[in-house]
């Protein structure tokens, strides 16, 4: 049987027939419910019971201290470095394989993105060839890590978790603390992911989240930013809610702020879904299992699964074509779409894309690598009927 | 009788008694029944039929050709400054007397706020002042317009049309193009206030506006940019959702874009409030008269009224104290206030904010003099009964 055949039937054995799209939200919960709370209470704006009650829930759920609630992954990411103290022209470590967001998010904080490449088993960045990169491009003087080839301060670590599957996160805060580096984590995609008994998104100073329509969970467009620290907690409220300084009267503002605020009637539908994100991810693992079962015994490769002493969400499967197979990408991408079924190969690698071009890099060949190998499956929660 | 209580009594025979906010929405439409078809839609991020409605719908309400749907109205002035190209370190004029948001927009776009006058009739930019300050400071260098005391290029201007009263926009046009400058105007306050026959918004290359919760309608948070440059449009929707390279399955991204565009439930909200709009600014106008009518005969000062050749949409009511009654502004907001009734004065000259005290200013007698004798009124429309 032809390749792109096999691989379609093995799918459909698992999403049924007809369309399918990549990741879409299920609302079967009090989503109604507290949108018509909402709107009788009169508050749908940056303030409101609903963006109260989700922080509070959102903190509760990944067991931070501190939940602030945003208008989407992006501006929080942004805050975040922002409040971390990310100066213009400092260099932000993040990795080449992530969404063009992770890197947009560092340009629109001033700082400067600087790629590094990922490991093959975590789809994260790679500690090790982290640590070989900074032995050899950074100098401390007096105590501040500068790259020595481009004269700039590198101050920040962004690590992603790809996919939902949690990076080598433990390893990367002692890189963090070893050249002083500000670690926040782009937990856009792994709400649900644990590195041990810790959810990412805990392990830096900060971490953020998106609430995305293709999200784990949606608030229409959202993010928020975790943290320990009431400090940062506080100012990146304040900053994000245009710096405004208390008073019964007065519009006096001590910085430079944003609106970037959920709104009360976003925040609205992320309680009513954040009460069923346990069962969105006990979906997205039975799903992983239907997709594991369905693939087994191909030579064409593997379902990526999440590694020992992790907890994956899941979020988006991902098929992972043998190297010898990885000619087949497009060909079984086009199969697939060619009949409505929603695949995507993992994101072109940042560094490689024309407005990142001249920023600077690590050498990157696994991001590359992964690029070339990685085919995206279906993985709405709907697909699993039942439970 | 004593000053403060005699125009609370004017204010009570208006507002009658209790609690009174200053500008809270009205949700008497479709909200409920058009979120409901939100969710079940299974659209609720950023793509979706409400945001396309949403757009056609405010596009023929201002009578522009073209609309993007934003996140808020910050956003909107940000982006609508970025695709109208201006470049960092670029001089934007902007009054003195606005909402900080206007200067916000301007430093995230990457440019510099210079701070200009209003007059005392139309409370937005004074053409004449305006003009002076510039023949005194901008100095042509082969056509490019330079301020001479910054050695930097003078590129925008964006009048803003306070409480919903048009600027002098006629006038501003000109010397927007004697001086080859970039208009964008900030619409924010004045859906459904025009200048002669055209809305405001529509004079300069883009206008924007706001949907915040205290607007004349609202979208929970959202924004918009309305423009009659395909282009410019075009650019700002792609800008506006991480600038990706239409493709079925890759992502590529041709510039460091923004994740900025409004969610479909937001706009299925917009799309409920803005059938109701023309209601809302008719029963503003009402309000307008029933003060009027409350405050004839004080010798303390007037309500502020439409200019000729214009139409205000009266989004917020403003009574401007005699010049000799100044000194009585923060004893009638105390009072107010006291009683639970929200009042407030204009906002804080933005030259004289901490965080903008930096930028360059004209001279700003008049907005520092409407500053200390001006006090907004509550301005729900629910306050007007039974239309």
């Amino acid at each position: 049987m032809e390749v792109a055949e096999d691989f379609i039937q093995r799918l459909r054995s698992v999403i049924g027939a007809g369309r399918q799209g990549l990741h879409e939200p299920t609302f079967n919960g009090n989503e109604k419910r507290y949108l018509e709370e909402c709107i009788d209470s009169g508050y749908v704006s940056s303030v409101g019971e609903f963006v109260n009650s989700f922080e509070h829930k959102f903190a509760d759920f990944v067991g931070a201290s501190f939940c602030v609630a945003l208008a989407n992954g992006t501006t929080a990411l942004q805050l975040a470095l922002t409040v971390g103290g990310i100066k213009p022209g400092d260099e932000v470590l993040l990795p080449a394989l992530s969404f063009v967001a992770t890197a947009s998010a560092v340009v629109h904080a001033g700082a400067v993105p600087h790629f590094v490449d990922v490991d093959a088993d975590s789809w994260g960045i790679d500690p090790s060839a982290l640590r070989r990169h900074l032995e050899a491009i950074a100098e401390s003087r007096s105590g501040i890590f500068i790259n020595k080839e481009t004269g700039r301060r590198i101050r920040g670590l962004v690590p992603m978790h790809t996919l939902g599957h949690p990076s080598r996160v433990d390893q990367l805060v002692e890189i963090a603390e070893e050249f002083d580096l500000l670690l926040v984590e782009d937990a856009a995609e792994s709400l649900g992911s644990y590195w041990g008994k810790t959810h990412t998104g805990l392990f830096g100073s900060m971490g953020v989240f998106s609430f995305n329509g293709n999200k784990t969970m949606t608030t229409g467009g959202g993010g928020a930013l975790v943290t320990a620290d009431p400090e940062l907690a506080s100012r990146a409220k304040h900053l994000s809610t245009t710096a405004r300084i208390a008073h019964q009267w007065e519009f006096d503002h001590d910085e430079v702020g944003f609106n970037f605020r959920m709104p009360n009637v976003n925040a609205a539908l992320g309680v009513a879904q954040l009460e069923q994100t346990q069962g969105f991810i006990a979906k997205h693992r039975t799903l992983f299992n239907l997709y594991q079962e369905a693939f087994s015994g191909t030579a064409l490769g593997k379902l990526k699964s999440e590694r020992e002493g992790t907890l994956s969400n899941y979020w988006l499967q991902a098929f992972e074509l043998s190297p010898g197979e990885a000619h087949f990408r497009d060909e079984i991408m086009r199969a697939c779409i060619g009949q409505d079924v929603q695949v995507r190969p993992l994101w072109k690698p940042l560094n490689g894309l024309a407005p990142y071009l001249s920023y600077p890099s690590a050498p990157t060949p696994v991001t590359e690598d992964l690029y070339a190998r990685v085919i995206c499956l279906p993985s709405s929660p709907a697909i699993v009927k039942g439970m």
